[in-house]
């Protein structure tokens, strides 16, 4: 597995591989891996002739309370972790080269952005699409793989390919789940013990809402209004959000029709975790 | 001369050039051809293998009241003057594949968007950087080629593909300048007759500041007062700046030390025109 920290030494990489006309599957991250990334190298495997992962812990799309500096890091895991399914490259750029003295250039989705994350964190998804937009052009990927726990970032930059023109496929990955049912993520190490059972009402919350749908309700006041109940049940919880969406434009709707989620935004202690579930598909929890 | 009118079949044409290890060299333009026009695709020719030449009168970089609808417009005269030079493409999109409905993606250079025209023309190079990002992602050029007379342009464009990573070459082409001096454009043809005189201020404007200069005035403040008169002393025309800025961030300056620009916008009768001069620079007019 190579390792490349420049810029430049990935892009003529990259070119190198596409003039042998080698497939490029990309998976962005911000490192400190678990199952799901690694789940996520493993289908860019499949279809691919070179895996690149980044690992880069993005600045721009934290905000200025968030959790930059705490952020998990795990340089030394994670290699072997990605080495483990075979990834072939890692690129891990300084911050110096991703935001040079006098960087000033953002891209903004400017709709499907509105709604949900996009409330209560602003200018995270100006930060996600531009260090996005940024590692497209520098790993020059055809496939890049994104995890759907992150629904709205999924969403987001969906639209931000289609809108740019970008030639490259964006895949999407079902969440992975501990065997508990919560849906992996690097900062569940946040959590202490005494405040997994709350965290896990999350996963319940969707599980409530998919046996809602089952048994045939379709209002979606009525099922957030359900969820709501559930987890407020639980210590330490603070509802962000409980929404019930459109699946394209992320619009809330009143009524469950065509391809609808439901996303949850949870504090839990002080841990800020997400989920959701598209009605109607498998839930694997 | 191939033209080609889909994105995808542009798209899937630059693939195939790249694959063989051929070089795209690209002239993005609003059409309607000046030799200012033919210059660029001269000088693609020389550098590339496919000079592709894009003709798109981009909406989003016009403002509510600008010319968008009168901007003119001659795509068979266009055609014969692009294949007189050898044009090897003419990509000529629609609006609708161009700017699909619910299209919501835009890329801001915040800093160097901040001045000159920028200040006169709100969303202007918002308008601008976009639609040359996904031109240059359908195109797929080496190089891309800016004519110099649009100044704040050409140097927005070059921040945008530093700070987006973009792997591809910006190169900028002198002004080209009609016999009597005026920079051409195709806005030229609004000018009635007894305009053009007061046009020819703008051109006059600068030989004055570089003679000035060259006589070791080095106040941008003094400089830029007698270019002021000059125009003013002509009928029909209505300033809207003259400011003499550094090169790379375009800040105004108070005095001139390293790479300084001096850049106008005047208005003749109703047509807006622009020019600009690095001190030190030869002025072929």
């Amino acid at each position: 597995m190579k390792v490349i920290k420049s810029i430049k030494e990935m892009q003529t990489y990259s070119e190198s591989l596409r003039l042998l006309g080698k497939k490029i599957a990309f998976v962005p991250t911000m490192g400190y891996f678990h199952e799901g990334h690694l789940a996520l190298m493993k289908e860019a495997k499949k279809i691919a002739d070179c895996v690149v992962v980044s690992i880069y812990v993005n600045p721009t799309q934290f905000g200025p309370k968030e959790d930059l500096t705490k952020y998990p890091r795990d340089f030394d895991r994670d290699l072997k972790m990605a080495e483990s399914v075979n990834a072939d490259v890692i690129f891990f750029p300084p911050d110096i080269e991703m935001y040079p003295e006098n960087y000033q250039t953002y891209v903004n989705v400017e709709k499907v952005t509105q709604n949900l994350c996009g409330i209560s964190r602003p200018g995270h998804f100006r930060g996600v699409t531009t260090i996005c937009l940024k590692l497209f052009n520098i790993v020059k990927p055809h496939f890049a793989i994104f995890g759907k726990k992150d629904f709205q970032q999924y969403t987001v930059i969906k639209q931000m390919v289609t809108d740019l023109n970008l030639d490259l496929q964006i895949i999407g990955q079902a969440t992975v789940r501990e065997a508990d049912g919560l849906a992996m993520s690097s900062r569940n190490v946040y959590l202490k013990e005494n405040e997994r059972q709350s965290a896990l009402t999350l996963v319940g919350g969707i599980k409530l809402a998919q046996k809602l749908y089952d048994a045939g309700e379709r209002k979606a006041a009525a099922i957030a209004g359900e969820v709501e109940k559930l987890i407020k049940s639980f210590d330490y919880t603070n509802i962000d959000y409980i929404k019930i969406c459109d699946t394209t434009n992320l619009d809330n709707v009143d009524e469950i029709k065509s391809q609808t989620v439901i996303a949850l935004a949870v504090i839990v202690g002080s841990t800020r975790l997400i989920d959701n579930h598209v009605f109607g598909e498998e839930l694997k929890a």
